[in-house]
């Protein structure tokens, strides 16, 4: 943030305002407060019998590998109603929502992570514009090694191991770090 | 948005970008992409022994109402540290966190509502800069009436049913319209 989006101002200050308790752009001309927060990504795990559907990014970050329906919510828009948006943009899946089933606070990216476990409807699936590839995966054929993001890989885990007791409880969690300082920390 | 906050520039549009499926504000001159998304409003309910704990606001909205301590989400924070944090500001209560308990997509106003339930750690609590007054109240004591929002009345509508049952599943819902459109519809 360079300029007040408000008045147009390009005297912004990083400071703390009277009463708050963190610093936040504020404009000196015209006094606007520019606060930012977390966004939320909402996304689906498909289940089709013993599979998973997973997507094959065709977009930056993390080009060319695997990852499960998701996206950012948009405005004015329900948790439920984004899920099942980006399940059909990236996948051209239509699914049935079962249960909101991992929450992760990406603490780095100030994001929060939803994901719904889901009922694929049909096999009537395929790449939408951001994948190069959608396909079925059963337990071992994970392509662990490729997966786009810490999210998705926690959230496959967490789904295979609950599978054994057939019970789906919230998995709430967060990732406080990114992946390249923990590997070089 | 008046104003371009990467290049100051006024000539804004609000048009749907190439590949993508929604308007956003896109500057013309320096072709930013200025996407507005929901914000999280993180919170608690607190309970010591049979009764909870409300704060009276003393800020608009709803001045003098009734709600439980919640707020926005900051950018690096976990919904746990926000849920706590929340509850140190406004009610100076210090709480253990339980479950994950009440979720709400408040549409109208691009809102995700997230509240734990909590127990109170202590009767050490007091008005924040933001409430009149911080009281604990029994089931057939709560201020009805006098509530500030409808995701608190929600919230601890479930909370008095699932107490009964002694199970706290994840309340999952939506508001999609304004108090005042539903009682003039």
């Amino acid at each position: 943030m360079k300029f007040c989006s408000h008045c147009g101002s390009a005297r912004l200050a990083f400071t703390i305002p009277e009463g708050d308790t963190l610093p936040r752009h504020v404009c000196r001309d015209c006094g606007t407060i520019h606060y930012q927060n977390p966004k939320v990504v909402v996304g689906c795990l498909p289940v089709w019998e013993d599979k998973v559907l997973l997507c094959r990014r065709a977009i930056e970050p993390r080009h060319g590998l695997w990852t499960l329906p998701a996206g950012f919510l948009e405005d004015h828009e329900t948790l439920e109603a984004g899920a099942m948006r980006e399940t059909l943009e990236e996948a051209d899946a239509r699914v049935e929502l079962q249960n909101l089933y991992v929450m992760i606070s990406i603490v780095h990216v100030s994001q929060v992570f939803v994901m719904f476990r889901s009922r694929l409807l049909d096999l009537d699936f395929g790449p939408g514009t951001e994948s190069i590839e959608v396909k079925l995966f059963a337990e071992d054929e994970i392509p662990w090694e490729n997966l786009a993001f810490r999210t998705i890989s926690r959230t496959l885990r967490n789904f295979f191991l609950d599978r054994r007791d057939g019970a789906w409880p919230l998995r709430l969690s967060s990732i406080e770090r990114s992946r390249f300082a923990l590997r070089t920390g």
